[in-house]
C-alpha cells in the first residue's frame, strides 16, 4: 500500500500527550482544558436524548441549531447569514476545514496557509491533488504578524484558496481590522476564496475584537468560516462545529459534507442549540479566559522564559533561548520527560520544521494546574 | 467555483424524506427507524457525560470502545483485532468509507463497485480521484446475486480496491459463504485490498449468518471492513461508526481519519462501550427484525407488489410492474404524495439510473405505522 500522504505521522498533539501521561507531567501541551463544562449544557444534551432526537438530523444540521448560529453571527459581527442554505453543522472544525479545502480545490490548484499552520490544513491540501503555498509570519519583539505583501506575491493564476486563522493557534495573534483590509485589497479582482479558522473566536483579550470574516461583507462574500463548539463550551471531546458561506460556497461544500459524515449527533446538536439560547457563556470567555493568562503570565515573568504578546486563544508562547540551545522538539520533550510540564514545539507548525526557540503552553487549565506547572517551570 | 462532483444533487434519502414531510406520506424512505431506543444506552452516555468524559478522546477511539468492539468482533467472527492497531472508532459509517477509499485510492486508480451500490461509495472515489468500475449484481426470482465472473473480469492492473457490502442495501442481500470464497479467489495472488460495508451485520434472518469479511482470514487480512452502532441500537443520528483492518492498512487510514475529524464524540463512544457489555441488544435484533419483515411481507401479499426475497437489512424490495410503467423515481414520487407511503427507486442506486421496475421500502417501523402504510399501499 503507496501512502498518499509521505509526509505525516501521528499529529503531535497526541504525540505530546502520550508523553505526557507516561512522564506523569502538567500536560500543557495539546489544546483542551482540565476542568469540565456547564452541567445546564449536559442536561440539555440529555433532555435531547430522552425527547427521542437520536435519528438521522438534516444533513445541513438541526435547524433549531444553525438558527441559534444564524443569531449569534447576526449579533456579534452583524452578518444575517440564510438559515437554510449557508450554514452547516459538521462533526467538529477539522471536519469542517478539511471539506471546505475538498469542496474547492483541484488538483493542481494553490492554497496559500500562513505559517506556522495548523496541522490538518496542509494534508487536506495535499489529499485534495492542491499545492500548499506557505507564507511565513514575521516575528518581533510586538510578536507575530502576517507579512501581507508577501501573501500579495504569492496569489498567482493558480491561486485558488487562502487559509487563515484568527485568533491564531500556535501565536496566540489576533488579526486587526487593517489585516482583514490588507486581505481584501488582495483578493480584490480574483477569484480566490477564503477559508478562515475561527475556532478561538470568544477568546481575545485586552479588550480587542474579534475580526471574524463574517465582519467583512467583501470577504464574507467569498469565504467558508469555520468555527466549532468544543473550545467555547469546554468539551472539546464533542466535535460538533460549523461551517458558514454564501449559498453558492455552501452547495459545493455541502456535496462532500453528505459523503464525507452525511450529518452529525442528532442530540447533541439539540442540546447545544438550546444551551445557546444564553449568550453569557461565549460573552463570559474572553474575562474567564483573560484572568488565566495573566495568572499564567505573572507566573511565567518570574522564571527565565521569555514571553511572547498572546492577545487571543488559550495558548502562550515563549522563547527559551536563555535555557537551552535545544530544538524545540528536543526541549519540548525535556521539558516534558524531565521538568513535568509538556508544551509543543512550534517546528510542529511548520512544514519544513522552522526552528524559532519557541515552544506553546495552553493555559485552558484549573488554577491549581497552572501554579504546578509554574513552580516546576519556575526551577529551570 | 468550478465543482469537483458535477454528478451530485442532493441525496436521494434527504430529497425522499423532506417530500414524505411535505406530504405527510409515511416515510418507508430513508432507513431509520421510528421507534426509541433503549433507555439504558442513553443512561450510559449520560453517565459519560457527568463523569467529565467531555474532552478529546484518542485519536483512534477511547481504548474502552475499541476494546469492546474487538471482544464483540472475536465472539462473532473469530478474529482478534489488535485493540491499538487495527481498531478506529469513525464519525459514523459513512465517514469510515470516505475515508478508507482516501487513504488508498491514488488518482487514477480503478475501484470496484457492486451495483446497485450504496450512493455514498462513487463520490468519494471520484473525489480521491480513482475509478469507479461498476459489476451489476443479476436478479431473479430468487433475488439479486452477485456475478463473481464478471468482477473477476474487471479486474486489472489498476485495480486497487472492491467494495462489498453485506448485508446489501438496497437488495437486502446477504452474501454466502461461497460468495466469500469467490471474492478470496479473485484477489488471491493480486495487491487488490477490500473494503466491506458490514453495517446491516446483526439483521440476518432465517437463521442465515453474518458472512463478515473479519470471518474470513484470507480477505480480512487486506479488508477494511466498516460497521456503526446507528442502525443496531436504533440511534441513527449518533453516527458513531468504526472500521477493522490490519495494522499496515490502519496505519494508512489514521493519517487520513486524523486530518479529517481527527477524533470521535467522547460521551457517546464511552456510553456505547459500556451498553455494549452486554451482548443481548444484538444478539436479539435478528429476530426482532425478522417479525417485522414478516409481519410487513405478509401484508405487502395482500397488495399488487411483487416481493423480492428480504435475507437481511431492514429493507425490502418490491417489483411494481403490475401497477404502473412509470420510471422508478417518477413511481416513489407517486406512491409518496398520492398514496402517502414514500419509497425510495431502486434506480438511485445506479451510476446510469438504471431502471429495474422496483423500489425499496424501509420496515423499521412501529408496527403501526407498518400496518398503516400498508393499509394505504393495499389500495394501489
Ligand atoms: C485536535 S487535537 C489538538 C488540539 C489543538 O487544537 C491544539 O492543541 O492546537
Ligand atoms: C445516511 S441517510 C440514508 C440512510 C440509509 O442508509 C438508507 O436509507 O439507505
Amino acid at each position: 500500500l503507496t501512502t498518499r500522504l509521505p509526509a505525516v505521522g501521528t499529529t503531535v498533539f497526541t504525540r505530546m500527550s502520550m508523553l505526557a501521561a507516561q512522564a506523569g507531567a502538567v500536560n500543557l501541551g495539546q489544546g483542551f482544558p482540565d476542568f469540565g463544562c456547564e452541567r445546564s449544557l449536559l442536561a440539555a444534551v440529555n433532555d435531547a436524548m430522552q425527547a427521542d432526537f437520536n435519528q438521522y438530523p438534516m444533513m445541513s444540521g438541526a435547524p433549531v441549531l444553525r438558527q441559534a448560529i444564524v443569531a449569534k453571527i447576526a449579533a456579534l459581527y452583524g452578518h444575517q447569514y440564510h438559515v437554510d442554505s449557508e450554514i452547516t453543522v459538521t462533526a467538529g472544525a477539522t471536519q469542517a476545514l478539511t471539506t471546505a479545502i475538498f469542496c474547492c480545490v483541484h488538483p493542481g490548484d494553490e492554497v496559500i496557509v500562513i505559517e506556522p499552520v495548523y496541522d490538518s490544513y496542509v494534508p487536506a491540501i495535499t489529499l485534495a491533488g492542491g499545492v500548499p503555498v506557505a507564507v511565513e509570519m514575521e516575528v518581533g519583539p510586538a510578536g507575530y504578524t502576517v507579512p501581507w505583501a508577501k501573501v500579495a506575491a504569492a496569489v498567482n493564476g493558480k491561486t485558488r484558496l487562502i487559509i487563515i486563522n484568527t485568533p491564531h493557534n500556535p501565536t496566540s495573534t489576533v488579526l486587526r481590522a487593517a489585516d482583514m483590509q490588507a486581505l481584501a485589497d488582495i483578493v480584490r479582482g480574483t477569484d480566490v476564496l477564503i477559508l478562515s479558522d475561527e475556532v478561538y473566536e470568544h477568546m481575545v483579550y485586552d479588550g480587542h475584537q474579534h475580526e471574524s470574516v463574517s465582519r467583512h461583507p467583501e470577504l464574507a462574500a467569498r469565504a467558508f468560516v469555520v468555527s466549532s463548539f468544543g473550545k467555547t463550551y469546554h468539551v472539546t471531546g464533542w466535535k460538533i462545529g460549523y461551517v458558514a458561506a454564501p449559498a453558492a460556497l455552501m452547495a459545493e461544500f455541502r456535496k462532500v459534507h453528505q459523503y464525507n459524515v452525511f450529518s452529525v449527533n442528532t442530540p447533541m446538536q439539540h442540546g447545544i442549540a438550546s444551551y445557546m439560547a444564553d449568550p453569557k457563556p461565549y460573552l463570559e470567555l474572553p474575562a474567564f479566559y483573560q484572568r488565566k493568562r495573566d495568572l499564567f503570565r505573572d507566573g511565567l515573568n518570574n522564571t527565565r522564559f521569555e514571553l511572547l504578546p498572546a492577545d487571543g486563544t488559550y495558548f502562550q508562547c515563549v522563547r527559551y533561548d536563555k535555557i537551552s540551545t535545544q530544538t524545540e522538539a528536543e526541549f519540548a520533550e525535556w521539558l516534558t520527560t524531565e521538568i513535568k510540564v509538556a508544551a509543543i514545539p512550534v517546528s510542529a507548525f511548520y512544514q519544513q520544521g522552522k526552528e524559532s526557540g519557541i515552544v506553546r503552553f495552553c493555559f485552558a487549565k484549573k488554577d491549581e494546574t497552572l501554579a504546578l506547572a509554574l513552580e516546576r517551570l519556575g526551577k529551570v
